[in-house]
């Protein structure tokens, strides 16, 4: 299977954390989102361990909201000890309120309103990461206004390519994130920030892209960013206490991706930065990973159920499902790949080629095409795997289609964790 | 300008239907939907007068609901006397709740539930657009339990390619939307169509895609159309009352586009159908057309605030704003071109070139690249024409960003027709 919380029971129907997902499916409805909580906590303590086995004291892994934001992923974070990150008001109000320490929180965005810097700074948010000079400037003043002095780091674009999705490919120089180390603006920020009053420059920050399996990316991404440490050091006797180094590390979508070991990879990492901060002459600041996709992504499946099956003779054959596009946009935005079981009938032969088709009223409304499976009927249920990142968070309205619930499983006990939105819920701004 | 709703007020600001945008965002906050209440009636009554002037009794628009779904434009709809289609129960339940008289209602969709049927029924909706087998068979039961013999037409594959971008492209035997005539298979659920006894056929529907700017495309689908029905008729003995020849007209986003008189293009497509019809033996049926693109698009605009702007020397400019994907996600599915103005300078010289990027955290959150523009800075106010099709209507809460408010414009007036949404409400499922 392709992931060792996915398994068939004597009933011949798909298992998901060990729970029955055709009786779960009977019990909340579908389309419906399930998550593992042990898988997400297990995850979570792979990054914790490395990183603090091979990096430096205090270095420790930020979820990153944005795969995946709900009170509860953060009341999990806050359990397990580690921090997280946060793009807008809503991942900050949503970890507020779940009573996450918000001095672990990591402020990001190439975008902050005044409204927004004011925001996080009035909800205790202990970091920002500084995208460019309009919010430093920004940031200085507020800060000044409001009588404290933030902790921030600057987030530089160290110029890689990291052979991904063009759309998930977030450090090249040309990146709408960060300022280019290449261009000498990121030298010239790091003075403007150094002067501002208002703000503790702490270290800086940098993401490469999403989806990696190669280590060497993020060791390339260290090399220049010890560099730069190096030459803000020399020039403007800055001594760099933090780097970042963003997320990024791959998951096993299909079988044909590679499954890996976190920590492993990051002790393949950590084994390299000691020398590249010899060669540059300065010492190992402390190091930040986030994690997003990675922590949450194989903690999660959806099940769906059949509606039609469409077989055009001599073309293609659909399936469609009373969900798509609405709940799991990635394969419209990325032509994202995915594995499908028919979770009722697992021991049935896969002699079926099929196309899965949402619900929508859009040809663009896929979770993939040509998957070899069971041929299904009407009223059977559908399960996609992996589906805990970058679904709930990106999941819309369109077509009016309420967006399903998300129910966590835990040691053989499933709880709601957001609840089913209704037709209600989805008129309630309409004048 | 690139429509008649848009122009420059003595103070250089954008105008959009006659009112000055720079004091409408200063009244609403940024970012905000502005929609023009007259120019969505001039579109619906253009297409109304047209297909009254050209095409039999009883031949009438109906507002593709996908475009845009709010209880206010079924209310406009409703006082102009045109025809809704819906595709899902949210659509129904909006247009029921905005008092729609629901049997001017097509209930479309590749994958209708046992549910989606009952509901619609329950909810008077006037004709099913039936996509597939699984579907005739469910709806047959259903209305059987329910005492009612339900209007309905049967959606089927031309096999047509209308030159548009393929995730919008939907007449082709390939799609995953009715049911291919080429394959013999059309005529055979017509035949179980005509068998069920508790529904009542009463034509055939089809849709070649989204963004078409000539009539040739429509001309062709109605010449298979009436070879179906010819055949309908020979092979089966059913006479069809009605074919819906689907929407699809294309809409001016850039002044590389044509700007299209809907009017004349169905003069042009209505021109030929008589003698089509002659060709193939049959009497003109009723011709629906369903559009929503053409109706709404060029009635909406989007004001934003202006946050950084950022040129990488010897790369390429970024302006970024305080929206983006999540109020309006086709440059990121279809990298949809739109035009973009500075609404606070429109007297200043457009010498800067600029990519506008959204505010979340992801790559591909762009409304678009390289727009020639003013230079902007931050607090000024980015406004893109044409939003009103498939922005409020596609919007996310992605990177927990609350979605924009719609304010509509009419007469020099203007009001809420959508509330801008809260942290709260989308906080308000979290357990």
């Amino acid at each position: 299977m392709l992931c060792d919380n996915i398994s068939t029971n004597r009933e011949g129907h798909l298992t998901f954390a060990g729970m029955d997902t055709v009786s779960l499916a009977e019990k909340y409805g579908t389309p419906l989102y399930l998550m593992d909580e042990n898988k997400i906590r297990e995850h979570m303590r792979e990054y914790k361990t490395a990183m603090e086995k091979y990096f430096p004291e205090g270095s420790v892994p930020e979820f990153a909201s944005k795969a995946f934001s709900t009170k509860q992923i953060y009341r999990i974070a806050s359990e397990e000890g580690i921090d997280i990150d946060a793009v807008s008001q809503g991942e900050i109000y949503t970890a507020l309120k779940s009573g996450f320490p918000m001095e672990r929180c990591f402020f990001h965005g190439n975008n902050k309103t005044d409204g927004d810097i004011r925001f996080a700074i009035e909800s205790g948010v202990g970091y920002f990461v500084i995208d460019n000079e309009d919010e430093l400037l920004a940031l200085d003043i507020i800060s000044g206004e409001m009588g404290i002095k933030q902790k921030s780091i600057l987030r530089l674009s160290p110029g890689i390519d990291p052979h991904t999705h063009k759309k998930i490919s977030t450090g090249s120089v040309e990146s709408k994130f960060g300022v280019a180390i290449e261009t000498g603006q990121a030298l010239e920020l790091t003075e403007k920030a150094l002067k501002c009053e208002n703000i503790e420059l702490l270290g800086f920050h940098c993401h490469v892209g999403s989806q990696i399996f190669e280590s060497e990316p993020f060791i390339t991404a260290a090399d220049i960013m010890f560099s730069f440490i190096a030459e803000a050091k020399n020039k403007l006797n800055f001594n760099a206490k933090m780097l970042n180094l963003g997320g990024g590390f791959g998951v096993r979508y299909t079988e044909n991706d590679p499954l890996i070991d976190y920590g492993e990879k990051i002790g393949e990492v950590a084994a390299v930065l000691d020398d590249k901060c010899n060669k540059y002459g300065i010492s190992l600041p402390k190091i930040m990973l986030e994690p997003g996709r990675s922590v949450i992504a194989d903690a999660g499946m959806t099940l769906y159920t059949v509606g039609s099956v469409k077989e055009i003779k001599g073309y293609k054959n659909y399936v469609s499902i009373d969900g798509g596009m609405t709940d799991n946009p990635r394969y419209a935005l990325y032509e994202a790949e995915y594995t499908v079981e028919i979770a009722n009938k697992m021991n049935a032969e896969k002699n079926f080629v099929a196309t899965v088709a949402g619900r929508c009223c859009e040809s663009g409304d896929l979770i993939g095409e040509d998957f070899k499976m069971v041929k299904p009927q009407r009223g059977d249920i559908l399960a996609v795997m992996t589906t805990g990142a970058y679904n709930h968070s990106m999941a819309s309205n369109y077509n009016r289609v309420p967006r399903p619930p998300v129910v966590m499983l835990k040691n053989g006990k499933d709880y709601l964790a957001v609840k089913r939105e209704s037709l209600e819920d989805i008129l309630r701004l309409d004048v």
